[in-house]
């Protein structure tokens, strides 16, 4: 649809931004990261690759952002949706392709670790079981897996930072005496995180709310018996 | 080396296979998945594609059989040069391609359970850390990710029959009380296997025995304080 006013050029840099990233997501989701060109990018966005190149350095700096920005506008269609589910999606995804921390709240601390962390999880699957950025996050994902620069490059940018809002959260449990003192927040996190990625990548069995409340309790209760 | 009697047709055959096998993993591993072909096997392996096409039905079941194969001898190599090892090795792996559940004697019940799910997990991380098995479990592993009917035949074929192993395992600390009545053992095991497939498919920090060790200690003590 036409603007009713002549863009200028900061609105139309935006509209031309957002292009790329729409055709960069489209184009991996369809035929994959390898085959994902900058000038299959720029055909589809209708723009000049040289565009392309002013702004980014490499395709998967174009699509790092093309992620970023696809995953932040899930988030706020899923927070305006629901409210409650609000904090936790803006805040973190807890699977391998994570959203970025900058300006992120944290995880929701209501004093009850339980609780949170089931909030944070069903948010999570909330945005594993989307379509659009299902089929985004295996490409790139599969790609970091057997591209080992592609993979450091996403899990430097995208996943630890989020990893560390984790830290942060399971530190706070712990000086509130709900985590264990022994227990490392680093490797505890993964017993969050690591379920729902091995789920949702191999896809043993589905993905549900049910699935990451259980999978809280196990690792906040643990498996053995209370003395 | 030449046999020092002419092999007959059963020995001939077994060469054949072990050399499609070697051919479809180096490629696999060297190309990936996708551009490995059957064409490109048979050359390699010096036989002919019919060959090929006369004992397996797709690229997809020549590469699960050689990925089984090497496993198994990988499994068999740690087995014969550790001794304490051998069992939980050759038993099971816990991450996403496993070994065949056939004949598999089930996974270690000396009645500790921590101490036996670190030896089960140490297996793992040595087989994940062997740079052979990496390159070509990484390689099946991403194409699964994003072909879901890839993913669901090795789902299906070599990574439930593990997942079965530790469900049993899991019932039987169950029976004996080592693991709360109201646990489910399908999802505890994710706890165990899920940080693991994590940590090595991304590469996040390095895949080492201490770290298998932790995750047994934080799945079966739990991450709250003991009242």
């Amino acid at each position: 649809m036409p603007p009713t006013k002549a863009p200028d050029s900061s609105r139309r840099s935006d509209r031309s931004r957002r292009a790329i990233h729409d055709a960069a997501l489209a184009l991996v989701a369809e035929v994959g990261y390898r085959r994902t060109t900058i000038e299959g990018i720029a055909a589809r966005a209708g723009v000049g690759k040289q565009t392309i190149y002013r702004w980014w350095p490499s395709k998967a700096a174009v699509l790092m952002d093309a992620f970023l920005d696809l995953a932040g506008r899930t988030a706020e269609e899923a927070g305006a949706g629901s409210g409650a589910g609000e904090e936790p999606s803006g805040a973190a995804r807890s699977d391998g392709a994570a959203r970025p921390g900058e300006g992120a709240p944290g995880l929701p601390d209501t004093g009850d670790l339980a609780a949170d962390l089931k909030a944070v999880l069903r948010a999570t699957v909330d945005e594993l079981n989307d379509p659009v950025l299902d089929a985004v996050t295996r490409a790139l994902t599969a790609e970091g897996i057997v591209d080992a620069k592609v993979g450091d490059e996403f899990v430097r940018k995208l996943l630890d930072p989020q990893l560390a809002l984790y830290v942060t959260r399971l530190r706070a449990a712990q000086e509130a005496g709900h985590v264990r003192a022994d227990v490392d927040p680093r490797i505890a996190l993964e017993l969050l995180v690591g379920p729902l990625m091995h789920r949702w990548l191999l896809r043993t069995l589905p993905l549900t709310h049910a699935y990451a409340d259980a999978v809280v309790d196990c690792a906040v209760g643990g498996l053995a018996p209370r003395p």
